[in-house]
């Protein structure tokens, strides 16, 4: 029997209370390297440097990451500080923010109690496995034997601490033996689609075909795409919400022509107080991400420096244009958000 | 006075009967670089590896090539063998077919001319010019004072012999004093946007905002787009047309958007015997353009080389989404096609 090191351990993330580590998805799918995040900061340049990414991912990692910040002797100054720095880290996270929340109001009650800090991230860890397993199963039921089925962006193991959200729905429908075909937006410009979800399907051994965004349009006229399914970084009370740019095309396109849309996130993703799509903060990011590619495959430039340069990280898709809701809780239709 | 090597010069082609010069446009924005065309089977290279591209400027440099391989020497059964191999170089491209059918005409009706076969191709490039200048006279006028205009792939002096198709009638407003601003898409995989179109603005000083291709429908979400225009490689019988693939999503867009979507296209692109689109070959390219990018600012791969991957070169638009199409010998709409 082998020592297990790690209290946690998931695709993308290893803890104990001596050490948080996360694997680099800068670096995928050519490396694999985990990096020891040994304080708050260094979260927050892993959240920006999207080292780690995946909202709901960010959320767990922030919090064990605190919840070791405080074992190891933060004052309690300290941790509120590096809580409010961890919440600007990524302002379109609600999970983000609901787990530093759950940290914050525990810090509180329990009078900054650090043992009940430590089993407070750990329970948000095992919670979001939960989740995204519940999502998995409850979302499997929307897919058919055969389908093929778009996605955008990861939202597999990479960005979770489970199976995924609407990654974990296509793996769960794999596994109950539906013979699932995922075509992969690439997901300029980060390409979270053509590095990371294609890393995932590898490894999982589910078939897939990767595409550049602009093209899964004309598979939709074709007919060879019948679903498709996104994750959530925001859903606010009327049910828009934001994700990785390029979501609304896919939804626009999905309605033009007549394809289920459907969105995959865990509860904890809703937010009751946003009252609808256009509250959402979105996060411009910079120019040379636009202007090129850069990562550990290399880093090339094609665009001339002089021009102007729009990078939104996320955009809005209006509830209308969902089919359905999947969340750990239930399935949510229109009708939920009036 | 200077003396003057080339009797046709544009932005990307230069021809005495001694000699063609195409720019290398696989090496811009970053170096320019003109090539000597000397044989038929170069210009096929050329064409495949896009150093020359535009459906409109790779008829008019096959019919020069010709032109000059007629006049340095070839046989009749030679050229009628280059002509062939040059016709199957880019079947999407309906430009290319209607200038080698001028010259394959000319040489049948003039018992192998060499002189006049000249003057054919000399004649294709002044036409082309010519047809640029009217489609953007008659296109302008579709732009309004300070329109916000998207456009996809590249549409201008380096895909044509003259001012371009689509970036034709762009540059007209602006010389109009209209105020245009124009959201380049990249238009992956090969970067034609990015790379090309970036450049002939920065040249011409039209001011341009460059976007992922997937950030056009929020733009047109949030009222930032007012126009689409786009060129075409082929117009059928009915008026679908094949174009850069990604423009039938900026189609889906712009008409989920109540957004005017604009085709400019020399009438040689129109196919009277291609009854609709879905009877348009649509060329595959290879999968290393899509799992990375490649060109005279290098070469990366970011996703595993284990996966499948679909790359079209063109998708086909149905003729419903347009809302007009701009020829140079007219503006057309949909009754035109009934």
């Amino acid at each position: 029997m082998s020592f297990k090191k790690y209290l946690l351990e998931s695709l993308s993330l290893k803890w104990s209370s001596e050490e948080l580590l996360l694997l680099d998805q800068s670096l995928l799918p050519h490396s694999e390297v985990w990096i020891s995040v040994t304080s708050p900061e260094q979260m927050v340049t892993c959240v920006h440097q999207l080292q780690v990414r995946g909202a709901p991912l960010i959320g767990v990692a922030s919090a064990l990451c605190l919840a070791n910040y405080a074992f190891q002797g933060a004052s309690y100054s300290e941790f509120s500080e590096a809580l409010n720095k961890l919440r600007a880290a990524r302002p379109t996270a609600v999970n983000l923010m609901w787990a530093l929340d759950r940290m914050h109001k525990l810090a509180e009650y329990s009078s900054y109690d650090k043992s009940k800090l430590v089993n407070e991230a750990m329970q948000i860890f095992i919670e979001d496995k939960m989740m995204c397993d519940r999502i998995a199963e409850q979302g499997a039921s929307f897919l058919s034997e055969g389908d093929q089925v778009l996605t955008h962006c990861n939202t597999g193991g990479l960005a979770t601490a489970g199976v995924g959200t609407a990654l974990g729905v296509i793996r769960k429908a794999h596994e109950q033996g539906k013979k699932i075909h995922v075509f992969v937006d690439e997901t300029r410009p980060l390409l979270q689609g053509g590095r990371l979800t294609t890393w995932e399907l590898d490894r999982l051994e589910i078939p897939y075909t990767l595409i550049c965004d602009n093209m899964a349009a004309t598979l939709m006229a074709q007919k060879k795409i019948d679903k498709v399914i996104v994750g959530a970084d925001r859903i606010a009370a009327n049910g828009d919400f934001a994700n990785k740019v390029g979501t609304y095309s896919c939804a626009v396109n999905a309605r033009f022509h007549n394809i289920g849309f459907y969105v995959a996130a865990p509860m904890s993703t809703f937010d009751a107080e946003c009252a609808s799509g256009d509250r959402i903060p979105i996060e411009q990011r910079s120019e040379a991400e636009v202007r090129g590619v850069k990562g550990s495959f290399g880093e090339v430039t094609w665009a001339p420096l002089s021009g102007e340069v729009y990078n939104p990280a996320f955009d809005v898709t209006p509830a209308h244009l969902v089919s359905a809701w999947i969340f750990d809780v239930g399935i949510w239709t229109q009708k939920n958000f009036r």
